[in-house]
Formats: structure tokens, C-alpha cells, sequence
């Protein structure tokens, strides 16, 4: 059983419903976070950027739902708005990096992306964790190609070379085996032309979700 | 052989260093992070937003360091504005939570945070690369409490439960095993006093920074 992975749209649904300046907005704030990172200690902005920073908080104080309203059902009628706020893929939150995700055959997904300062680890690399925040997600996505809802059950990463920021990275996942309710699943990231990092885990879908099975 | 830690500390160095209004700054735009992913899609504040942001990153334009500039050595004279600066205890990133570090015991590391919806992976669960993200990350630590440049080689996490957002996360990471130039660390993450997710990895140095062991 196979179906169409819901790959993230690069902002297309976001721009149907309306949302084109919330979209730049989102830009606008990743490269904040960016400049956030190389600002030396003294800077003499940081009183202002302070002040301005306080208006821009009053203006949205009365304009966002509610904590929890936001915890959402992905296959609800809600559910683009889901996916737009994910961490690593979502075009609405800001700490995602750049991805453009696609299909590369059955249960098979690849994108890039390329990571700057905000995701620095060791000098001039990325952060190990960062490293398993992006295999992790496009290995979900390709389980999910096998089973609408499932959950990581476990992931191993190796990191067999460094992983540069500033580089673009070539990442691709893929189903390896399927046995009962078990989605064995494999990724790597490649730089340069190398394989850089190496995964492989299990997925599974909750029991309730499958009840003939359980 | 031990040493201490060089634990992230809240903010006192930036502060001996006169820059408490950027770590104000630094937690507001925390507080803008959050708030964009509980923006509309319609919101009807995005183009104000957008032209409040303009202003904000006109003022930075000039006073960010280059790029490259900021690779920095977390050895050298900069080494504080390196951890600063992580993507994941960095005061001065805010892309990283709120996570305040302390030892807890020789090789043994312990810290405390709560993610909120820009973290989220499964509707109300902290995404899986994040869980990865900062088991690691606490890991690398009390690695670094063995040897001090260390990298990840391979890491591996078992999801046993959910990891709520919203909740304080207790997290831990200790030295199990040093055989030659192999760190084995261990971690584990809990919630409401259960053991939701735990890893175990291997950290090494890199070779010419023990050239009598090379």
C-alpha cells in the first residue's frame, strides 16, 4: 500500500488561502533569526532593536489564537495549517530552514535545503541534532507514504563526515521494509557529492489506528 | 580524567559584557517565534507586520558581523559568544529553548525545559528531531566533560512515549564508558516522572587532537 506523500507546498495553499504577506512575513523573521546570531555583545542596536521589537509584540498580542487551539489535528480540515507550522518544514515557522520537498519514486522522498548560523554545531557545521531533525522528518514523511498517522520508534544516526553549513545537502529517505505494523526506514544527507550522515528507524502507526491489527 | 563543564550560564557572561539589552531582545523575539505560529493565515495584521520587520532588519543591516566571521572557535577568545550562540542552549539564539545546564555529578549532566508550539511535531508532542536535538546536545556535553573537542559519531534514540509540549521535560546525560578514543554516553528525557525517550551514542575526538593516541 502506497499513497501520495503530503509534501509541503512551498507556500501554494498558504497563498490560495490569503496568507502571501504572513508568508514574507515568515521570511522577514527567518532572516532575523539569522541577524540575531552574528549581532556582537555591544552592538549599540540593541536598545533599539528592543523598542521596535515591543511594538512588533503589541501588535500581534491580540491577532494569535490561543496555545493550545494551535495543537492541531493534521488530518483535519485544518490540516495545511498543520503542516505550514512544522519546525523543520513548515513555511509559516520560522526556525525551519529552507526545504523544498519531492517525491523521488514510491515511498521514496528527497529535498535539500542549505543551513546557515542558526543551526551551527561544531564550528562551520551543523549541529548533530539539526542532523537528526532533518532525517528524522523526511523518514517520517516517507513512512507516512506507507501509513497515514505513525510515530518514531526509534532512530540511529551516524555521522560519518562533517556536515558543512553554507553547503547545500542533499537529503532523501526511503522504506526499506515492511513487516506488520513495523515501517523500517533509511535516510542520508549527502554534501558535496558524499554521504555525510547515514540513518535508519523504525516507524509505526498507534494501535487504535489499526485496530484489526492489534 | 574530568573536568568541569563549560555549562551555558543563563546569560552572566553576556551580561559582564553589556549585553543584557540584547538578551532582552534575544527573549522577545522567543516571544515573536511564538507567536507566528499562532498567527492566522488571514490575519489581518501580516502587512503591518511586514512593514514593522522591514524597519527591524533595516536597523540591523549594518551592524551584523559577516557570515564567515562568525565561525567561531569555541576554544579560542570567543568561545563564549560561541555557546551563546547555539541553536540549542545559546541565550543569544532563539531558535534555542529555555534550557538552564548544571552538573550533576562527575561526567553527568542535567537540565530542564518546556517547548512550546513552535517545536511541535504530532499534534501536542515535541517533534521527534527535537527530541533528538536535545538529547544529543546534553550528551555532547557531558562527553565534552571527558574530552574537550569532541563529535557525535552515532546516536541512537527509542521514542518509548510521548513528549508533551507545554510540560517541564527532565533531561539527563551521562558518561557510561571510555574505551581509547570512545566516549559512550547515555540520556533520557522525562515527563510527569515517567521515562519517555532515551538514547545512547558514541562521541570521539578527533584524531590530531590526540596525536599520542593516533
Amino acid at each position: 500500500m502506497t499513497r501520495q506523500v503530503a509534501l509541503p507546498d512551498g507556500g501554494t495553499q498558504v497563498r490560495a488561502a490569503g496568507g502571501q504577506k504572513l508568508l514574507d512575513a515568515a521570511g522577514q523573521v527567518r532572516e532575523l533569526l539569522d541577524a540575531m546570531v552574528r549581532l556582537p555583545v555591544g552592538t549599540e542596536v540593541a536598545e533599539e532593536l528592543g523598542e521596535r521589537m515591543d511594538g512588533v509584540l503589541e501588535l500581534l498580542r491580540g491577532a494569535v489564537a490561543e496555545e493550545r487551539e494551535m495543537v492541531l489535528d493534521p488530518f483535519g480540515e485544518r490540516g495545511e495549517d498543520y503542516m505550514d507550522r512544522s519546525p523543520v518544514s513548515g513555511v509559516l515557522n520560522p526556525i525551519a530552514p529552507p526545504i523544498s520537498m519531492r517525491m523521488d519514486g514510491p515511498n521514496r522522498v528527497r529535498t535539500t535545503t542549505r543551513l546557515g548560523l542558526p543551526y551551527q554545531g561544531p564550528p562551520g557545521r551543523v549541529h548533530g541534532g539539526w542532523v537528526a531533525t532533518l532525517l528524522d522528518h523526511l523518514m517520517g514523511y516517507a513512512a507516512g507514504a506507507v501509513a497515514q498517522w505513525i510515530f518514531t520508534r526509534s532512530l540511529t544516526v551516524d555521522y560519518d563526515h562533517a556536515v558543512p553549513l553554507f553547503e547545500q545537502l542533499e537529503l532523501s529517505a526511503w522504506v526499506e521494509e515492511i513487516d506488520g505494523r513495523k515501517i523500517w526506514v533509511r535516510g542520508q544527507i549527502e554534501a558535496g557529492g558524499q554521504v555525510v550522515a547515514q540513518a535508519r528507524g523504525l516507524w509505526v502507526p498507534p494501535r487504535e489506528s489499526q485496530p484489526e491489527q492489534s
